[in-house]
């Protein structure tokens, strides 16, 4: 295989930006160029999620490469939700391996501000199962659900969880102070955080990334340079809550990364950094628990004990991660790049000169995700070693819920209340995923404000296609216990009814 | 690099399709699946036009996926407009050909039929020039635009652009017939093609490829087969009509065929049949023309000769292209690729058992175009040869037109009368082309309804933003005649206003 080095990098400033969408990806292009000995590109690869409904346009590698002045050089446009930066990333690195390129542009932004919240919200969501979409679920109340999940799975107290969502915010708003290009530098304190507004329990507004506009740009060559890619894996993982295994891991990123690591012939104790997807603040620690950084379970300690603090054991996010530095879905996955090439080049205030940085980006609910290794190319290559995990090469989903069969009773899986809701959803709205009694799951909504805790039984109505619950009361605990030893009385003496 | 090869390839019956497009994607991967030995693919590459606003879903990769019962699986969305399909495969060949992977699946699709007309032609229309679209130009709008200037450029008379387009048309639907699983299975007759209603003049209904719902799929391998891709290429061209240099050849086409010529190591003249992008029946014979299957000026006449059709010299379109076999948007430029395996493959009516068939796919208004020449593995391989045209590896788009300064008269570069309008447009609606006087070029809507002809000339005005023209009348052209003699006669004798 051809090897592969990243030549020029850059990005925009990250923020509210007025520009239409091709403006922003011509400044990009114009800062990888600046980078770069520009001797001219043989095709451009691009990464946007959404520029159809953001902005109205498609055909969108078109406009661009027109945009730029390039009209007849080859530009493709690459998807996977959220992650369209670093899939973008993934198909240039093909097209460079593969000799048919010699140098390629890879490109990813996206243009989301000038949308009001519950439009771009919407838009957002469509990345979810229609489903669980229909109950009024978006990315934010599926992402509270996980971390109501893991929070019960590791017995955390709530404000012992509350304290790790905490550090990594406080970390990653830290980060970006330093971070010219990010959307925010302010650091946070304590306080800042407890009195942010809840956008879905128990997540709050420093837990999740902002809306963004912005784009960044890599240039990658087949000529030798200063950083090479070393490893590049890509994994996916079932699309709804419903159909899930395992709720506090990410298979998408387990699959990616062991492929990487595979490729790279490293360990995840090699690598010196990383920028990892923290669309929320739960899922960097997940994250870094799927990388094989911490052991399942520890990744919010570690966090806590300032382990991935940007002068710590193993800085993560020393960018500001998508949190500060902000988050244009279809760019994000490309900044993490851009920001690993400057920290391999030493532009970074990190402890140890860095031979070897990661980033890991991540589509919808970790549907579609992407693990990439660079590393200095004077660094000693790694060698073939056993993998940390071997790669499935088919993920089978779960058993599919049957739903056409109507539930009247289940056990709340994991719960959440909704503040900040679609069009057409009044907030607060709890969203609960509940398993019925044939152990399917299923997302409802909930009829009432009744305080919540996973295990809890409900009933459940289905009424438009969508399922509602309520939560059994003590007094209907004790009769359906009634109930059920009478009906077993029934059976046991025969005088039930013969139909 | 790794040699490409193509192994099971299959698609749905292309029509109008009730399932929802996850649903069909599926029934045509079980396609490819079918008729290949099923050993396990190692990714998913995914060719979709506009799935976001189509459908209401975003993240369509990991939907299919997914849907497919394959999560974990790798699997991106590449997307190039109406050339999705072949944008998909051009992708997958790079990651078999760089080693990466050994065997992927290519799926291509898109579901269009459950909405109205008019809102499918917004949506299609959102690939074009956002200036252009204003006016209430259409896809068809600017594809009978080319065709006018085509039918000037090469001195034809109406009628005889006529007989060349129906031409096109009656063996594209003959062609038809043949295919089980293509839209249209009835031969047209002449007076079926001049029967047919106008949809942008000269353009009829019959010249026009239908809406249609549809997927293709085809599964690489790094393995030896029957069939391999020998080349495979992809240019774009300037996006507006306004900023062409060239209306009549497309040099998205010229730059793909060119690479993909090269890289197969063939000549035009050894290709024995191809799939083309007939999305409009003047968009062939330009394409033929740009292939080198024909010189400039002549496709038109070898289609009315029959030499390509079925049992012809060069058959074009064997499966009735996109006319008869339908399109759907991203599935057409991979269905061409089954298609011509199956001719490899002796599955086709053709007069000699054919060694290399070719496929050219055309996104947007030829603004983002592939080539894919396929041919037998028992073929002796291309020699490495002169090519046909050099590879432009930067097409510099013509002078954007200075759109601030107000023109007030210009003359007709070309037009149309458009009857079917998108939303918010009454037909029939005139849209011209229009030179100013500084020779830039823009976009009118007619205020009436007076014939037009390339060269008139014409009065413009701007209300919100659009220009109106109109034509000027012999006494218009008179008055300007002698106004100008009128100044000049001023200017040279001195006794102009001093201002």
């Amino acid at each position: 295989m051809q090897p592969v080095y990243t030549a020029g990098a850059g990005m925009t400033k990250f923020g509210k930006d007025p520009r239409p969408l091709v403006e922003i990806f011509k400044e990009a292009a114009a800062t990888a160029f600046d980078s770069s000995a520009n001797d001219g590109i043989d095709a451009i690869y691009i990464g946007v999620m959404n520029a159809e409904e953001f902005t109205g346009n498609s055909n969108i590698a078109s406009h661009i490469v027109d945009a730029l002045g390039l009209a007849g050089t080859p530009a493709l446009r690459v998807e996977t939700a959220s992650s369209a930066g670093a899939a973008a990333l993934f198909a240039g690195f093909q097209a460079i391996a593969s000799g048919y390129y010699r140098r390629v542009l890879v490109l990813a932004g996206e243009k989301m501000t000038h949308l009001n919240t519950s439009t771009t919200t919407r838009v957002l969501a469509e990345v979810i199962d229609s489903e669980e979409r229909l109950c009024g679920a978006t990315m934010p109340a599926l992402a509270a659900m996980i971390t109501e999940k893991y929070r019960r799975k590791y017995h955390l107290s709530q404000s012992r969880l509350e304290n790790m969502l905490c550090a990594v915010a406080m970390k990653n708003h830290l980060n970006g102070v330093r971070n010219p290009l990010g959307q925010f530098h302010k650091a946070i304190s304590r306080d800042d955080y407890f009195n942010s507004k809840f956008v879905a329990t128990p997540l709050r507004l420093y837990d999740c990334a902002p809306i963004t506009d912005g784009a960044a740009a890599v240039v990658l060559s087949a000529e030798e340079t200063d950083v090479r890619i070393s490893g590049i894996g890509q994994g996916t993982g079932p699309l709804s809550l419903r159909d899930r295994e395992t709720f506090t891991s990410f298979p998408a990123t387990r699959i990616a990364a062991a492929r990487a690591y595979e490729m790279a012939g490293v360990a995840p104790n090699e690598i010196d950094f990383a920028e990892i997807h923290d669309a929320f603040t739960p899922f960097e620690i997940i994250t870094t628990e799927d990388l094989g950084f911490f052991p399942a379970g520890k990744g919010g300690k570690a966090a806590l004990d300032k382990k991935t603090a940007i002068d710590g054991l193993l800085p993560i996010n020393p960018s500001g991660g998508l949190k500060a530095r902000g988050h244009p879905v279809g760019a994000s996955g490309l900044a993490q790049v851009v920001e690993v090439i400057k920290g391999l080049r030493g532009e970074l205030p990190l402890k140890r000169a860095p031979r070897r940085g990661l980033t890991q980006s991540t589509g919808g609910l970790a549907t579609n995700n992407f693990v990439t290794i660079l590393e200095r190319a004077d660094a000693p290559k790694g060698k073939k070693r056993d993998l940390v995990a071997p790669i499935p090469r088919v993920v089978k989903p779960a058993r599919k819920a049957a739903r056409l069969r109507f539930a009247e009773e289940g056990v709340i899986e994991t719960f959440t209340i909704l503040y900040i809701t679609p069009d057409g959803f009044l907030p607060p709205l709890a969203l609960a995923l509940i398993r019925d009694r044939q152990g399917d799951l299923l997302m409802a909504q909930g009829e009432d404000n009744a305080q919540l805790n996973i295990g809890q039984e409900v009933f459940l109505r289905r009424v438009d296609g969508i399922y509602l619950f309520t939560v059994k009361s003590q007094i209907q605990r004790v009769q359906d216990a009634f109930l059920k030893l009478f009906r077993r009385h029934q059976a046991t003496n025969g005088d039930g009814d013969p139909s």
